[in-house]
Parts: structure tokens; C-alpha cells; sequence
């Protein structure tokens, strides 16, 4: 590679990020590029878990409802999130999974789209936000919920006066391309439909201004950039100025106006905590919790400019490299719309990620040939992208890759 | 009281159950009687979670999906539950929330109940189902889904040819007073309405014959008697006879047919599965799981009898003691129709309970007037019946809790 590993040891020694790695436990001989699929454990969450599970569950027990504030949670760990995606206050909580957010918000939108009736959105969005449209729409019947797929690029011309809901993910889960927030928005709102963002893979990764670019509404996900673990619960926004108006059918006690007077009707909380639905788990909201406080000093345009630096730095050596001279770029070149991961394109992709992965550098395969490879600039250095494509020209050029075993199909998520 | 505490320790020293105790970590100085709202810890759920967080997601990272079967958890910790409701295997998941999996079941049961739009229920009813069943009549409108709420001893006689679906909580979660699963099934099949039978009172609590008296649907709560932890995940059941004709709305990856394979359009998966969503908290799920492992070795009819015990013996000491002639039993005086727990009534249950608690004794204040105490054989022995009745006494008799610090109210769970 004609660019040297010392030089990227000497970048790595001039990064203001680099002392946050050890705010991590990161396994020893791994290069962990996967952080977009799932982070790696903050050093702080075995500890307080440990604390949540021996003193609040075990010893103060249901008093730690308000003892420990776990009623609060949602809205505690939501504000820590809304601080990365430039939402005021009273805006985002943490709850349930993105999917059963997007069904949320969804079906609340729809509500007040009178005679709008359909939800547009991109065939390369990430399937599960389809899937719960579609679900919506089996629920709702064909004519009260459309679900209406374009191309990326043909969003745009296809707000027409039938679009309720513009339903997006800012970052591309394959290509890492990013959408124009703004002027998405913007348009959306000329043509009178709302916005919904999927932030999971903006939140943590990239700058996000959900006020300031006029957003309606998001969700997002705990466990990817928020590092907040396993199936960490997911959260939503939705901009003050509609809170009043829009209401959600899962109407669960957590919503609920005054949650603790067991009502026999529902009354819809007056403000963001209207979207909660039932009761968290306490330990899955706590890890999350844990996790966000990594964030409290970080600003979030060294993190976006950590970020470019480390893909450019990736593509750069990846197509100098003659050894991976078949390997396409799958994401896009200009840094400005693209995320905090690099896909590459290759027909053998599935068998090299799985040799990568067996020689310790974890990125992950997606159908049909691409190797998505997440740089999380909280953790990873210069050095590891550079001995990431090390490894990769030893795996392409040796053909290691050709073996069997790393032909042979496993379950990936 | 003129029943001796000798005489408990001596029940407790022939208790098949009393070695189970030593399963759980309960804070000394406290009589836990509150396992209905919060089980407590199980001892081995530090010691997996430390293990989860530091090998399954600090080390083997994303490839623990697989290496430790985290994908397939909701359907092995369904299983575990089964067992404890009378369900054969392929038919129970763990997943969401209560109130979720409530919203699932019901829409997906009124989908398949052509011409009948009317979901049945008991003012009696845990808010949170009302309230979900709320939130899916104000989606469908009130001509495609109606809640129509009738007192407890009505429910048959309400039972015409509207109902589509039948959801009762088998176990009041305020008097303990249990219903008919086997003839109201009956009785609902009858009329040609689905049963819907909240289980969050009852998993863990009394013995259930799901499969036998022919239920349709249920769900239940992981954190009450199954002691899975704060916020734990909830359980749903689908009879197998319904699983291919029933589809949920809440359509998300989990429950996709081929969930790796991100094809653009929802096809539900072919059993149980399709009743999943999104992707689980997996430290709740694994606490959970852990918790379960409890019930290995367990005979439910020998926790059952136990409960009966306790529960019976609780009533005759309140009863028998002069100082708490103003208490009312508030639950069912036959055991056969009441669940593991008792209730009593005072105008002052509220500051009994704030100084019960203060005294150690843990139960909970249900509105407007109900000393809630919940006996969990796993845990409970008899003498601590008979030490919370002789506190009890104690605050009754010596006024405590006419001390203005137990009036005062807090927000309570």
C-alpha cells in the first residue's frame, strides 16, 4: 500500500477522539467494523448493570420505580438522544423497537392527513420500515393506507397530492448514501405531506438537525452508533408542534395522561410521552442510558469529520491496492452524502467478509455482493483501517477466500 | 394471633417448596409481598448477565446472533413459559410488551371474524388492554372495531353474535378473583367469538390449561410470578389451529418467513414466528430466560397448593385478630376462584400500606381502597405471613399509620 501504516499511526496520534476508545472493551486481535450493525460494549455498562440488578431490582425492588427513577427512563435517555440529532427538549423518548416506532408514528400521521392516504418511501429503504407499512395498510385496508415504493432518486417528483407521509432512511443501509433532510423536507411540506426519518444509521454517525431542518418525525435505533447493546430499546421523535394533534393507537398505560390512576379510558399524556406504549425493560433502558453518557463531552462534527477521513482513507487504499483491483465502490464517492460506513462490491463478497471475519476484522455481507464496512470514530483508529486492508489484500490476493468453509451459507444479521 | 409461629415454621420446615428460596436474592429485614408486580431476583441473573455482557456482546460481538442463539430466544424462552400455561411446544414467543402483544392479537382476530366487529371485555379489566383495545377502534374506526365493557358476572349473557373476540384477564389483578377459563371458552366458542386471555396474574401463579379448555389466544407478563426482571419481556400464545389464518399488523423483520434474507415484501413466517416484530432487548431476554430456569424441577399444582395455603392462612390470621376488625376481604373467599394473591379494604389503605412498606412488609395500594399482598410459594414462607400480620397489626393497632408521612401520596406502580 503506498500509504504508509506510520502515517496512519501519526493520525491517530494527533486525533481529539482518540482517548474515547477507552471508553470501550473491545476485543483483543479484532478490528470491529460492524459498530452500524452492532456496537461493542461501553466499559461503564457491566458495572452499572451490575448495580441495577443487585441494588435496584434486588434489594430496593419495586420502590426503585421512583427510588431510581425508572419511570422516567424513556424520557431521560430520550433527551440524551435528542442532543445528537438536534432536537430540543420534550421532543424524542426511548422506547419499544424501531419497527413498532415507525407503526406508531405512521398510523398517527395518517390520521391527520385528511383524503391523503398514502405513505411514500424507496424500494431501498430498509425492509422492516416496509414491512410495518405494509402492515398498516393490510390493517387499514387498501384505500385507507396505500404504501407507495419509488426509486431514491424519483422521491421528489413523486410528492403529489396523494402523499400523506414521506417515509425515509436518512442513511442508506446498504450504500450509505445519505438523503437531503432539508430539502426532502422542504419539498414533503410544499407538497403537504409529513416526514418521517429513519435515524438508524444518522444518530451517532452523522449530523443530524431534526429541528432546524423542519422534520415531522423520527425514529431510530439504540443499538447500532448509541452503542447501547443488543436489541437496545429504539427511540422516536416527533416535532412539538404536533404533538398535540397526533395521536397513536398503541395506547398502552406508559401514554397514558396519568399512568398511575388505572383510568378505564385512555387519555393521551399531553406531550412526547404520548408515544410510549407499554412498560420498558428497566435493564435494556439502563445499558442504553450507560452508553449515551459516552457521548455527554463528544462534539458531533469532529465525530462527522473523523468519520470522512477514515472512509476516505479506506476507499483511498482499497482502489490504490492492485490485489483488490475487482472490488467496486458501492457507496458514494462525494464524502458529503455519504454515511459512516463503505460498501464495496465484489461477486465473491459473501466468502471474503466470511474470511475477513475469520481472520478478525468483522464488517458484514449484504445481498446481493456487497462487504459493508462501519467506521465508528469513537473507537476505531486510522491504524485499524489500515490493517483492516491489509488483511483484505492478503485474503483476495492468497485467495483465501476459496476455501469451502467460508463459502458455506450461516444466518447473518 | 391464636395461631403460633411455631406453628408456620413447623409448615415451612415440611414445605416441599422451601428449598426454592435459596433460588432467589431477597433483601434482608423485607417480607417481599409483592411478587406480583415485581418478581424478585433470581440468584443466577447476575451471574449470566455479567456473562452476556462481557462475552456474548463484549467479545463475540455481532456474531453471538448465532454463536449464542439470540435469534432463536424468543422462541426458547416461549417454550420455557409454555410449559407453565398448559400450551404444547410451537405455539408461545416472548416478545414486546403486554399491551403489544394485546394490539397484535386483537387486530389479528378481528381480521378473521367477518361480520363481527365488537371486542368484549370487563370494566374490571387491566386499564392498559382497554386501552389498547381503545387505540385500535380509534384506528379502525368505531364501525370496523368496538370495545363494549360489561361488569365481571355479565360476560356470558354478552356473549351474541357481535363479538368477535372475548379478552378477560384470567386473574383480576385487583381482587384476585379468577375466571372460568374452560366454560367462558367454551361458552365464547359457542357464540362464535375468539378468546383473547390476559395471563399476567396467572403465568406462574396458578395452574392454566391453555391447549385442554381450548383458548384461542393469550398473553402475559414476564416480570410478575416468572420474575424475569423490571420491565421484562411479555409472552403471547396462538393456538396452532390459528396460526395460518391468523396475521398480525405489527409486521417487522422478526416475524418475516426468511428474516436474513431483507426481501422487500412482508410474508409472515409459518408458525409462531410471524407474531414477532422487531429485534429484543437481549439482556432482557436473557435475564428472563435465566429466570425461567427456575421452573425446571417445579410442580405448578404443588405451587398452587402452597399459594392456597398462604393465602388461606393470611385471611384467617387478619380475620381472627380483633385490632383488624375494620379490614374487609376484598378478594373471593373460595380459593378455587382466587388467584395467588389477597386484597383487603380500609378507608386508610393507602397510609397502612406506606407504613406497611416502611415496617419491610412490600405490598402494593390499589385505588380506592385495596391492600394489595401477593403470595409467590416459590419464595413465601409461612412465617412470613404471620410476621406481615403481626406489623400489620402493630400499625393498625398502635395508629402508625395516622403518622402524616404515610398520607402523603407518591406515584406508585
Amino acid at each position: 500500500m503506498n500509504f504508509g501504516r506510520d502515517t496512519c499511526a501519526r493520525l491517530d496520534s494527533s486525533d481529539p477522539l482518540a482517548s474515547v476508545r477507552a471508553r470501550f472493551i473491545l476485543p483483543e486481535g479484532t478490528i470491529y467494523l460492524d459498530g452500524n450493525s452492532l456496537g461493542p460494549l461501553p466499559s461503564a455498562v457491566h458495572k452499572t448493570l451490575s448495580s441495577v440488578i443487585q441494588e435496584e431490582w434486588g434489594t430496593d425492588l419495586i420502590s426503585s420505580w421512583n427510588r431510581h427513577d425508572w419511570i422516567g427512563l424513556p424520557r431521560k435517555v430520550g433527551e440524551k438522544i435528542a442532543a445528537l440529532i438536534g432536537a430540543a427538549p420534550g421532543q424524542v423518548v426511548a422506547c419499544d423497537s424501531t419497527s413498532i416506532n415507525v407503526f406508531k408514528l405512521l398510523s398517527a400521521a395518517l390520521k391527520t392527513q385528511e383524503g391523503r392516504k398514502v405513505i411514500l418511501s424507496t424500494r431501498e429503504n430498509f425492509p422492516t420500515d416496509l414491512y410495518m407499512a405494509e402492515g398498516l395498510s393490510q390493517l387499514l385496508g387498501q384505500g385507507d393506507c396505500e404504501l407507495r415504493v419509488v426509486s431514491a432518486n424519483q422521491v421528489r417528483e413523486n410528492l403529489d397530492q396523494d402523499i400523506a407521509v414521506l417515509m425515509l432512511t436518512h442513511v442508506d443501509f446498504r450504500s450509505g448514501r445519505v438523503f437531503d433532510m432539508e430539502g426532502l423536507t422542504r419539498a414533503a411540506h410544499e407538497a403537504g405531506a409529513l416526514t418521517l426519518w429513519d435515524l438508524a444509521h444518522s444518530a451517532g454517525a452523522v449530523p443530524v438537525s431534526l429541528d432546524a431542518h423542519e422534520a415531522d418525525l423520527a425514529v431510530g435505533c439504540g443499538y447500532k452508533y448509541l452503542n447501547g447493546g443488543p436489541g437496545a430499546p429504539a427511540f422516536l421523535y416527533v416535532a412539538e408542534r404536533h404533538q398535540s394533534t397526533l395521536q397513536q393507537p398503541l395506547a398502552g398505560w406508559m401514554g397514558h395522561a396519568n399512568p398511575f390512576e388505572f383510568d378505564t379510558h385512555y387519555q393521551p399524556a399531553p406531550g412526547i410521552e404520548r408515544f410510549l406504549c407499554g412498560t420498558p425493560s428497566v435493564l435494556a433502558m439502563r445499558a442504553l442510558d450507560t452508553a449515551m453518557d459516552i457521548w455527554a463531552d463528544i462534539d458531533m462534527q469532529e465525530v462527522r469529520n473523523k468519520s470522512v477521513e477514515l472512509c476516505e482513507l479506506f476507499i483511498r487504499l482499497v482502489e490504490n491496492s492492485e490485489t483488490l483491483g475487482e472490488l467496486r465502490l458501492a457507496s458514494p464517492r462525494n464524502p458529503a452524502v455519504r454515511g459512516s460506513q463503505v460498501s464495496f462490491a465484489h461477486p465473491e463478497s459473501y466468502a471474503i467478509m466470511q474470511a475477513l471475519i475469520d481472520a478478525g476484522v468483522i464488517g458484514d455481507f449484504r445481498d446481493p455482493d456487497l462487504m459493508r464496512f462501519g467506521f465508528t470514530p469513537l473507537y476505531t483508529r486510522f491504524v485499524d483501517v489500515w490493517d483492516a486492508v491489509s488483511i483484505l489484500e492478503r485474503i483476495v490476493g492468497d485467495g483465501v477466500f476459496r476455501e469451502a468453509r467460508f463459502r458455506e451459507r450461516l444466518r447473518v444479521t
